[in-house]
């Protein structure tokens, strides 16, 4: 399958993968695509089915299926059956190998993805992914769900953002996972840099059954904050119409309890 | 769906829920099945089919199904659709709820996971699933692929580490990864408390085509070692044949980045 990056003279213009984890059908992503292709030349690999949920997924022992996409005009998109970091590794490893990826943009995802959900998210292990080659990458997600949400607010901010990090680079290995606040009748305040939330998702199971007497189950459940009070993490930021950017980074260490546990646990 | 923990007198054994990644009819399951159940109470909630690579995938907007499984004799089990983090989500917040879990089990995977494989792996996902919940939790893995490995090796030392962490605790919300180097004529030297090496996967997409004629890929690759000198992480450890055992968290917030990006980016 031949890759069909643009041969026309545009040297300059940075390139940017776009990828997400709604799907490429979704309206985040043609949002994304939209400010993307104003600030660099875009490619899009992306899942062909939503992907909510799957966290740093990959596709092992299993088949990958990719074709050609034709949802956005003059630009070079692929669907795949695939994670969100699969669709990374296809682009980086396959459809653009050898050449320099500049950005890697994911979402805009319906839904926000702060605090504990960081961990869940499709939209972000996408980024992470390309932080671990070593590319700088972005996630965005709106902080409110639905199949057809506005995001004419988080235009301006994600463009001067990407723009930021086109400009200046980030840290190596490191992707920021940014969430807009929904929109609102008061203008969103500005960009808040501040750490993860410190909370979880307390579940609820409902069961039911099926036609055929089988019990089945529908995880839902409600997010709670461990640290209401605090005011420089990213929940705070939402709550108080900011846009939210933190920085992410892989190592799963806890190195603050890593000597600790040394001595503790396993000395000798 | 009512639970079957044992109502008999057995107060004083500690409740043990245990999962995987690799499904429930796995060999590395049973293993650990049968040394938690020297040491506890076990309870088991485990994917119906493999789930490696899942990440932190969790099932949302879908179904869950799960049945009582008769795999594991005297033993209560339920086998489940899910990832494994679903698993323990199930477990602590339908078939366990009210209960106190004393500590979440997953493994013993096939293949290690080691380095980057951490942020892949289901095995993982589970354990730090538990250790949000609050639950200590360990997951546990052998540096050896295939279907019918060798885990008589693997046995006195993962009984040693479970009852210290049943003894001890663990720091609240830290779960361990604790990997096995594979089966040798050498003993195993020790276990050693390390950080999460520096690597990454070189993927190499293997393109095919169906017969009907549309291409398909096969991800693979080999693990690249970004710092093949230090004598500090669990890579080095698994290679000169230590137990590895690294503490995880999962505040992915890049704490050491947070106040400069703050400054450079998006000051005011």
């Amino acid at each position: 399958m031949k890759t069909s990056v643009s041969k026309k003279n545009n040297m300059s213009k940075p390139l940017i993968l776009v990828t997400n984890d709604d799907g490429i059908t979704s309206k985040g992503i043609r949002e994304l695509v939209n400010i993307a292709s104003q600030l660099g030349e875009v490619f899009v690999v992306a899942p062909d089915s939503p992907q909510s949920g799957m966290g740093h997924a990959i596709t092992v022992d299993k088949t990958l299926h990719v074709k050609k996409s034709h949802i956005f005009e003059g630009i070079a998109s692929y669907e795949c059956s695939g994670t969100p970091a699969d669709c990374v590794k296809l682009a980086k490893h396959h459809f653009l190998k050898g050449k320099k990826i500049d950005l890697v943009l994911s979402g805009i995802n319906h839904g926000n993805n702060a605090s504990l959900s960081v961990i869940y998210s499709g939209t972000m292990s996408a980024a992470v992914e390309a932080a671990i080659e070593g590319i700088p990458a972005i996630g965005f997600s709106l902080d409110q769900f639905g199949y057809d949400i506005d995001f004419s607010h988080t235009r301006s901010y994600a463009a001067t953002i990407i723009s930021k990090v086109l400009n200046d680079g980030l840290p190596k290995h490191m992707a920021l996972n940014v969430n807009f606040p929904k929109i609102s009748d008061e203008e969103i305040k500005g960009i808040k840099v501040v750490r993860q939330t410190n909370g979880y998702w307390n579940e609820e199971f409902d069961e039911r059954v099926s036609p055929s007497g089988r019990p089945y189950f529908w995880m839902g459940g409600e997010f709670v904050n461990r640290e209401p009070e605090a005011t420089d993490n990213d929940i705070w930021a939402l709550e108080n119409n900011y846009v939210a950017v933190v920085p992410v980074h892989y190592d799963r260490t806890d190195y603050q309890s890593l000597e600790k546990l040394g001595e503790q646990f396993f000395s000798k």
